[in-house]
Order: structure tokens, then sequence, then C-alpha cells
């Protein structure tokens, strides 16, 4: 029985400056049908106030759950300082953290800042002991452009493959992510459904969560094929939010 | 028995702008034991041409293997054309090549030309079918400040995560790579001793392709461990090369 949605964001609801078709009504739907539900992105360009304020603008006030916020959570909890290796827009979620000797890298979608000298910074701070701590290891994205994008997984495996240690990742697909999201609903991971258009890290990663089960929308990011480069492989494969919604609502019945 | 010897030269030769003590007299000690012998580097910062004039200025003047030339010639005979992200100074030791509609990315140590642009360029060349060619795939080199730095290997590496593509390595430890230069003194690998100090490209990656020997060096980018960090380990970790020319003239006897 689903007791509670997850929602991915860039991709699902809306695709660069657009809304997605029908995301809205889908959305309401949901309400409509007496779920619950909560956003789960990894996307760790903007800061969670600014996305929140574009979900209140969409008319939609449902918790968000951020990488960035994981992250801050993480370094509170384990006395650590980082050192940060993400996109300027989002050092302000890092700001005001006290100083500790232990420190911690913090790997997100720098896009630009993904220069030579910055990565080899952050190569020898993990080599004199820092924790790499991964926002994301999404290997794409889609770029404004609508093309595919490299994304930040691409340069976390590059500094565990040239320093030999693992990334924590704090977003989706780690287990205390989604784990966070269903305790604010109450909601185990064998009632829960994840939508997205990432096949690893939403559809897989929430299926190895222990999700009852994971659409994927072919929406975003989304490339032929998919549904089957990753395993678990997804629940369903659907045309988009409203179809993924439809799905949803057809098993409560 | 031992019938030829290949040398690494960056941390075994020499060392940023130094020659390393005892280096020339202990390659005139391997040619007065009647050893022939072949430098292999997987150094993609410099020319061949460039590595070998100043070869020539120390008075060495053995044939030398660069992955540049190797990669020069896989696109030869795959009739693909390159797009480079190497370092400028390498670009013109991949001019003249006829186009092709078959594309291969080729990977060098770009330095600070590894920009985001730049890698997301190969990302989508790559989506798009081309071939991934690894000049190295070295996690490490020691830096002109005398630190480590990240190498090639680590964008590589990145590349094949984001894409899904395996790369082809044309330098070190490509087994095509070492027998090419053992095939240029007619010497087979169970004859055959490396010189390094990297202990997985060199060391390692030529003992998986079959050689009798190789020592591991304690200059360079030696690290204290490196000798347990890959397998198979060397067969013998020595102070530097007067003592790997020591312990292979030992064998001789």
């Amino acid at each position: 029985m689903i007791r509670g949605v997850l929602l991915d964001l860039a991709g699902v609801v809306y695709d660069g400056d657009q809304v997605l078709p029908g995301a809205i009504g889908a959305i309401a739907r949901l309400h409509a049908a007496g779920l619950p539900l909560r956003f789960v992105t990894n996307t760790t360009t903007k800061t969670k106030q600014a996305l929140l304020a574009r979900l209140t603008r969409l008319g939609l006030d449902e918790e968000l759950f951020t990488p960035g916020e994981a992250a801050r959570g993480w370094l509170t909890e384990h006395h650590a300082t980082p050192e940060l290796l993400v996109h300027p827009d989002l050092e302000e979620e890092f700001a005001g953290l006290p100083d500790h000797e232990r420190r911690a890298v913090v790997v997100g979608d720098a896009g630009e800042a993904f220069t030579y000298d910055n990565l080899n910074r952050a190569f020898r701070a993990l080599i004199d002991g820092a924790d790499l701590l991964a926002l994301a290891k999404n290997r794409t994205f889609k770029g404004d452009d609508g093309k595919l994008s490299l994304d930040a997984g691409a340069f976390v495996t590059a500094l565990e493959y040239a320093t030999g240690k693992e990334a924590i990742v704090l977003g989706k697909p780690s287990p205390d992510f989604f784990g966070s999201a269903l305790a604010s609903m109450g909601c185990a991971p064998e009632q829960a459904v994840m939508v997205g258009d990432d096949a690893e890290a939403d559809v897989a990663g929430s299926l190895k969560a222990g999700f009852a089960s994971a659409l994927l929308v072919r929406t975003g990011k989304y490339r032929d094929g998919d549904e089957t480069r990753f395993t678990p492989h997804p629940t369903a494969t659907v045309a988009g939010l409203p179809a993924a919604v439809q799905w949803i609502v057809a098993q409560l019945s």
C-alpha cells in the first residue's frame, strides 16, 4: 500500500525555465488522493532557499530535501570544516560553520569552478587526510542548452580514483537521504514510491533502499534505454509526471 | 636471464629540472654490462621531440617510446580523427592527420586545459559515438612544486564514469606499449626488467604484461607504502636508479 511519494524536481516538475506539461495538475491530484509527498533534489547549483522560492511561485509548499542541507548536517555531526568545491551560488549554505581540525572536501556541481587548480587543491586536501563528501554522484544532467552535460559524479569519481578514497554520498541515492524525506512523512520505504528522470540515483537508488516502487519518467535527461541501464530496473517507465501519478493513483484502488 | 631493460624517465632519471644523483652513471653501467635499454615515459606535457632533445643534452641516445606516438599510430590504423584534450604543447604531435568520420577523444595530461567546458565537449563527443583514448591513466604525478598532483587518469576516469565507456590506454601499462619497446630490442617480456617510480603503471603493469621483474624506486612520486598499494608488488624496492642497476647487474652473474 502506497502511503507516501517522493518527487524529483528538475526533469520531473520542471525542465530548465519551463514547468513540464501537466506537472502542477498531477501534484494536485496526489493531494486530492490524500497522499503525502516530498521533493528530493540533487540540484546543487542553487541554495535550498532559492529552490523553495521557485516552488512557492509554482504554488507548491511541500518540504524539500537537498544534499547541501544533508552535508551541513554531516559536517556538524562529525565536527568537520568543509573545503568547498561547489557552485559559487551554493557557498552560502556552508557559511558560519565553526572551525575544526577535521576537514572534509565537499564536491557539488561546481560547473566552471571545476578548474584544474581547484580540483588539485581538493586532491591535496584529501591526501592530507580530509574526508570526501559528494553532494551527489550523478553522471549527467540536462544543461540549459537542452543537451546532456557532465555532472558532479564525474569529478567525485576523478578524486576517488586519484586518492583511493571512497566518497560519502549525501544526496540521492543515499539511503539516509531518502530516509530523512520518508521519516518526515512517517512513511516506511516499503510504503513509498519515488518518481524521477535519473534511472540510477532516483530509480535504482530508491529501490535499493527498499522502496515499494520507483517510476522512471521519459522527461528531463531521460535517454532511450535508460530503463535497462541500471539495476534494479524501474517498476514502470512512463511518459511524465501526469502518467506517473495516474499509475500511483491506480494502485490505491 | 635479463636481456633488456626499460626505464621510466621522470622520477627515475630526472625529477623536474634536476637529473637524479647517479642516474647517468647508472645508465653507463648498464651499457658496460652489455644490456640494451629503452626509455618508456607516460609524460604527455611535452612532445617526443622535446623529450628526446633533453635526453640528447644528457648524452643519452636510446630510443624513447611515448603515448603520443602510440596514439597517433592507433588513430592512423583505425582511421579516426582525434578530438584533443591534451596539453597545448602536445597538440602538434597530432597535426596533419587526415579527416575521417570516426572520432576519438584523446586525453593526456592537459593541466589547466582541463576546464569544465573542454571536459564537457569531450563528454558530448563520446556520447555521440567517439572512442576514448587515454594517453595514460596515471593517478598522480609529482608537480614542479614537488607535491603530488592530479594526473590524466583522474579525468579519464571521470569521462568513463559519465559515459559508461572504457578508455583504450595507449601508454604504460598497456601491454602493446611495453611490447613495442621490447620488440625494438628483440627482447621477450620474460627476459625484461622495468624500472619506475609508479607502482601501478610501471611496476604492476609490466609484471602483468609478463616481465621477469619490475623494480620500484623510492625517488620521484614514490610515497611510503606504494610497494604494497598495487598488485603484483615490485620484485624489489630500491633507493633509486643506481641501486636498481646494482640489482640488475647482480642478476647477470
